[in-house]
């Protein structure tokens, strides 16, 4: 079983590492961190690099694409190379996932045509205009295509498709080991329940924010 | 305001992710990865890497020391290099905080003598065998010293000190922005709610999980 998380110039960390440090605990997986061109891979502020160690051409054929979101996928979406990538290794693959604003490079491979997923909060409406039908919901499974909401949600993601895989018991392992028994200080992580003058400024903020 | 995030050889990613993209957002903070030496630094599976940008004598007087955890701390607590550096850059520090057995790295340095503080559940015997006063919480403020429990647990850190020094209602943003509003499919995520048999499954391997 092979895990191929994908880098690009400006991703946001915390969106490739959620399902890394879950899902990549997947027993006898091996999970490949793979960009454009080997190397270091900057995150949107430039003070993160996480290495890609392969290539996407050496990486024809994973058992589940992990692609995250961040500023910088904008660009990538009229990126050839990647897009080809994705829909070849989609060809083939058993699952195709994304966090965040890495729905919108599915989408934009042509790959959530008709199918119900999600991204982060401020980019839904982008998300239908590319074809596919957002829900509110944090996790979306549509077939083998799994979606998750904004930032941190990859790490639900990949405890949900963990246990889908490997079974529950061994998705409640992960979560014991990671010790992911959240306590925010604050109710404010979605749209729905953070202060709405919050809500207001970041959507007038969106499109610095999403690149 | 300058962030520093220690790597070393077999880090936990996620206890260095978390907090890098919550407390990260500080606003007018650069964040900065050290190790003792620049250049990739490798996780415990060693399928993933992120650059030290600067060594640790590049980074004298950080105003926020953030140590994280895994399987790589035990021989770190031997490393006079690094626990020299923990102990200097304390000394000017406005925080200094910990992620997961990264506590014990702290604890190591004589840092926790006799303070409340907490580790990735497997490791609070341990931290109490170096003279702090382990704690169930997930979260642990005394003094100027914040320790988080296991591996996710980095991410609440981050709101809670983000809050702390740049208000609740910037906490409030980037708990939204990050839309970290957990929804985890299982209620595994501490020994007190996850299936016994688990908890006492890990408690058998301890040894191997952390190093």
């Amino acid at each position: 079983m092979q895990i191929a998380i994908v880098l690009y110039d400006r991703f946001t960390a915390l969106d490739a590492v959620g399902p890394y440090e879950t899902l990549g605990r997947l027993p006898g997986a091996e999970t490949v961190f793979v960009a454009e061109r080997t190397g270091p891979v900057r995150n949107e502020t430039g003070n993160l690099a996480l290495i890609a160690d392969r290539a996407l051409d050496q990486v024809p054929d994973p058992d589940i694409v992990v692609v995250p979101g961040g500023p910088g996928q904008t660009p990538q979406m009229d990126n050839r190379v990647l897009l080809d990538w994705l829909r070849a290794a989609d060809a083939t693959s058993a699952w195709t996932t994304s966090v965040c604003t890495g729905s919108l490079l599915l989408a934009a491979a042509g790959l959530l045509d008709g199918r119900r997923a999600t991204s982060h909060w401020l980019a839904l409406d982008t998300l239908k205009g590319f074809g596919a039908e957002p829900t509110g919901e944090r996790v979306v499974f549509d077939g083998k295509y799994v979606t998750a909401a904004g930032v941190s949600s990859g790490i639900d993601m990949g405890l949900h498709l963990l246990g889908r895989i490997a079974g529950d018991e061994h998705a409640q392992a992960v979560q014991l080991l990671t010790e992911y028994d959240p306590q925010p200080p604050y109710d404010a992580g979605s749209p729905r329940k953070a202060p709405a003058h919050l809500v207001a400024e970041l959507r007038a903020k969106s499109r610095f924010i999403l690149g």
